[in-house]
């Protein structure tokens, strides 16, 4: 922890320097399990609502080892705020203020830098023109650059086009600037690849690039690892980061898990172990991820098992660590001989987890375009291309059948 | 919710006039996973530790619907603190009075009555006597009493016997008591059965009855129906109450979740989704119990799931429900219509949702006394009685091999 | 063997002596799957259409080690052919004669005994009368008295009171008879318990009674166990058989396999390994059955299988095991050291065999009486008790939506 | 089928004439099931021994809709008899006799034709000179020859290498050939992709080339479609095949099921349905393939399945369809509504068949090269090329610890 008083270090300085830097977890969905967030649409009024809750979090997120404390701002740009189509109580400027705040207040109280975050927009998906969509980011950067962030991250895009107009508009702000979609192996959504998503989204100036949200931890290792490797084709430098999901996805197709049948509201069967997630921590430390963090799912104990983890690279246990024997180790106290025999490394490794619910099954059948009669043969004709269009025919079709 | 300035109305009050009561979760294993409480010792030093974390988890209880703040105060007598052998920063007397502000502070915020709380004591199984163990729980009541809690709990007792003398000291404060074992269908260590277990406790003082802890719902919803059988049967009256883990147990033993391999650390793929929770409310009710919560495992919003099944028969829903479409109706303006036809009750009741693990089973094998060579040689002795006895046994058998 | 020319020992000199007798497996449906006997009406004129199919099922069986050869005469009883409404080119007599030359010529190759059987029938479900339905079974036991068969069986009744008739009219013969019931630990349709019936089919002059079909063998030899304790207690005295299914089923409900989803053609991986055959053999010796044997399922390496479980017991090998190493020990000369690792008891003992199918479930929900809206009122009405009152009724609704 | 006394069309007429062929199923093991083949050596003497069964085994095939009788003379070449080390009372040329005998005798009870088959042999792989193993082959050949078989099929190959000394021998005789290699998607032992091996048995006179046993329809009808790209992309014509497991493999390497644990005495629960082989016969007909049979697991109602299934493009139904409804049909008869409702095609279709196995997975970890300690080191080396160097290290590995 950065001695009182004294400057941290800031984002690039920590990752030239090949410190391991642990990310925080996914705020909308921990804050949907405890009261604050609306599935659905998914906004983070809460910021302003409960900053209790939000701060609270950020505090436990901090415990477990997090070096970054993101703003609680995703899909808190205008147009998506509108578009989700409740009254506010709070404007998007009051909302993302707040957010700052919060992450700030409690980044001080440890060795956590602060990220203001940017989103995809429902303005690109409108096809609304660059310069539009550029002027939502700039909207919620003018927010980050006055409360003065450290550094900027442009998260949770599908359209590595949308993306690399994000960084410019980051870019501009003179800060370090990260910038990660959420694709699987197949690339984007117009499938392009991990490859060349990266080199663009490097080229348009990110310092660090990879992957959120949308897949598990092996497949967002794996996605991040081919970015590494179109980066390195491409004679160009990078550091890398993967924030992936906290469920199992290895049945999920191209979209992850929100095709999944048990997206949102289902998903507990697939929730990661903490000994996944020390699997994780070391899978994605081998392929050369230095910010190594979490997505939706992931709870304060899941960010603590990363730094565990990489306890001899990082060189001391986070804060949470004095509520946690190592590997299960307080279980030796425990009087009965087979539940001692469980406070050991190999045993949690080894261990396959029961469901207790033999009438489901390993996998599911993602659902996707055209799996509902009469949206198949919308989507054939191939002239349905913008949000609005879709929307317009679904609901025809929805009215007709 | 009670006007503000009104007194509230008693748990037997409530009771009486027929209404359903929410319960709490489990405050142990929602506080591990966010940093403040080892699992092993799971002692709760965090009330005067970290307040802030402790109130925040009341709060969104609260807010979820439940009626119920319970002190956290589980395994907090003098003898598990001391016994659990961490050198503490506060002494129990400390924690408990930390445990009962925090609890009615958050209270006052809504309609919620404050329970304190009671368990099984170390001094109980290595036989200490009546008077001894009495004393035990003597200590925690006067905190509680000083306090002035609003009724209190006996909960996680093993032995009938020991929960007798706890509802025996509670019941000299003139306070409601309830009474919780945390045994199933098979009834407590010595083998008595629920119903008689429930005879007694009625017998003993308590006026509401029931189960706690250890096995899922189910299983807990059909050992508290044993109870109500015996009760009625023996010509008496209560009231009933469950607070089941939010983990599929169905291939538990007697002993419950302890015994199953994943516990405590691998426990995710058996947690239950909010439409669990909603099928458990149902059938709780219908089985005539009207004090409904949780225990380990329970996070905020299965508390609100129980509130929100329970929506006709409560006449409201709960604070939280703002944030929450019931049946997952916010999702009806996502814009894939796949996801969009989710947003239906029919929908989320019949989905099988997969664990994407297909290297896992749907159930294990309990742990059992007696599974270690040698440790069965020296159960079949049943010499070994009381916990050090016990101990020092298995201590010369893992020496011996 | 017997010595050529020395008279066999019969059924019950064997099973006085203490002796393990191997049963043969089930031939509806092995020689459905070799392209024999139709699924649906599950009638054996192959006996007589394909004789050297059966012949060759037969030869296999007592290859496996099977002491007795039943005739394949299940569901030859003349109202049952008729029912299943197909033109016949065989009458019902000649189908059975045939099935009794078949066993008996087989039988002569080794040391196996022929054992007529007769089964439930459509007479009796529609209500005929005592004398209508013995007159059924008597027609058969005409060819099995002319052909002389070693003893009799009646097998697979649902009502214990139709088991007993049958048993009446076997027993006029002075023939051994052996009695099975399809049923579980719940009894029969009727409700009446494993250990009454029993001790009724003892009266009714049986001196093996047992179960076959319907359930897996852990619930076969959970009801025997039922069986023999009512026998016990009643003071009587008895021979004990099994016969279960090669399925595993234990999510089925009283009704057994019949109301499983995957009944009759998706039970693929259900069946079981050979080394769950070793396991039931043990299990159905330690409960004192010693006619043990198969039903619907069973392949010839399985009741390969239980007389090589049986080994020291019996004293010797079945000839089949001429082509099996014991516990996999002919992998030992595999090349790859990992299938020699595989030459072992303790290897297939504790493998829990994946399934293939990810998208599968463990356990299936049954069908059952009442789950088709419509005919669950007609049930309740309890009104129609014969099949031909059920037909009606379900007719008419049927057409009805 | 051809009317008798007409020659009938040979294998190439019927697929240059576009018909589709239906394959029959795999002997060994059937043939281990029904007791008459050792597994580990699986060698074919049974022919000799026990050709009643054999024959059998045949005719049920035949009654399947199978136009090819395979002469069971898998691993019938002299150096793999006598590498199995067992005492034959038969020679190698006798099986091989035997066994032309009796594919002879049924296929002229229908419209099958006879194949002459051989397989890999010890000797490429302990790297006997190309003149020795062609000379192995040629011993086999001399019988086919000899006995007149109609084509003959080079089949179970893992290097392509070996199948091409074999199909250059068998070429030599003027008589069709195909050859199908043992290998999924990731191509021969010596990673030739499986594009390129089609290519080159093409090349070396194959007329029709495939896949047979290792992996599931599912894969094998991916690797044939890889091989006609691969054959249309040289320019090149060939007619292609498929004969797959009857066993689920997703979770398989490279080696197919011998690396799975389960292999090959626990893989009942992997078993393919007849609605999954209906699901197999129109993928491998979609994917251009017209020699559709099967391999291991396949029993002779799996092959019905295939031929019931491609009933239209072939403008009839096997004769053993005599005793069976299609999709189920004949269950409309069946007494309880719930079991009628299964007599329709969506039914089985959907139907997720569950395992009845709560404490098995769906996945196993293959076994593999190196996992045993001690023999990973061993192979790194990668000096140990042939059998018997291989055995030779291992047997030092296996004594050294």
């Amino acid at each position: 922890m950065a001695p009182s008083g004294q400057k941290k270090k800031g984002i690039l300085e920590r990752l030239d320097a090949g410190e391991v830097v642990i990310g925080d977890g996914g705020f909308v969905f921990a804050l949907e399990k405890r009261g604050y967030v609306k599935a659905g649409p998914w906004t983070p009024e809460a910021a302003a609502e409960h900053p209790e809750a939000v701060r609270q979090l950020h505090r436990e997120f901090l415990r477990a080892g997090a070096n970054v404390m993101q703003t609680f701002t995703f899909y808190a740009s205008d147009d998506k705020l509108e578009n989700r189509g409740n009254v506010q109580r709070f404007t998007g400027q009051q909302i993302n203020e707040a957010a700052c705040d919060l992450a700030r207040e409690v980044a001080e109280e440890g060795d956590a830098l602060v990220a203001g975050g940017v989103s995809q927009t429902p303005s690109f998906l409108s096809c609304k023109s660059e310069n539009d969509v550029k002027q939502i980011f700039k909207k919620q950067l003018d927010v980050f650059v006055q409360k003065n962030v450290d550094f900027l991250i442009a998260e949770y895009f599908e359209h590595v086009e949308e993306a690399e107009w994000a960084v410019q508009v980051l870019k501009s702000t003179g800060k370090p600037v990260a910038a990660t979609l959420c694709i699987g192996p197949e690339g984007d959504l117009n499938g392009i690849s991990p490859g060349e998503c990266a080199v663009r989204l490097v080229k348009a100036g990110a310092q660090i690039v990879g992957v959120n949200c949308h897949f598990d931890p092996e497949m967002c290792v794996k996605t991040v690892r081919m970015m590494k490797e179109g980066v390195e084709k491409a004679g160009l430098k990078a550091h890398y980061m993967s924030q992936p999901l906290a469920y199992h996805t290895p049945d999920c197709n191209r979209q992850g898990f929100i095709d999944l049948p048990e997206f949102p509201f289902s998903l507990e069967p697939r929730i990661l172990s903490r000994w996944d997630m020390q699997k994780y921590a070391r899978e994605a430390y081998d392929a050369g991820i230095r910010y190594i963090g979490g997505c939706c799912g992931f709870e304060p104990y899941h960010v603590r098992a990363l730094a565990e983890e990489l306890t001899a690279e990082r060189g001391f246990l986070p804060a949470g660590s004095d509520k946690h024997g190592l590997w299960g180790a307080e279980l030796k106290m425990h009087t009965k001989p087979w539940v001692r025999a469980r406070a050991r490394r190999d045993y949690w490794e080894k261990l396959k987890p029961a469901s207790g619910r033999p009438y489901c099954p390993a996998f599911s059948m993602p659902d996707s375009w055209g799996v509902t009669k009469g949206h198949a043969d919308l989507m054939q004709q191939k002239e349905a291309t913008t949000q609005d269009q879709l929307k317009e025919l679904f609901t025809k079709a929805d009215q007709s059948h």
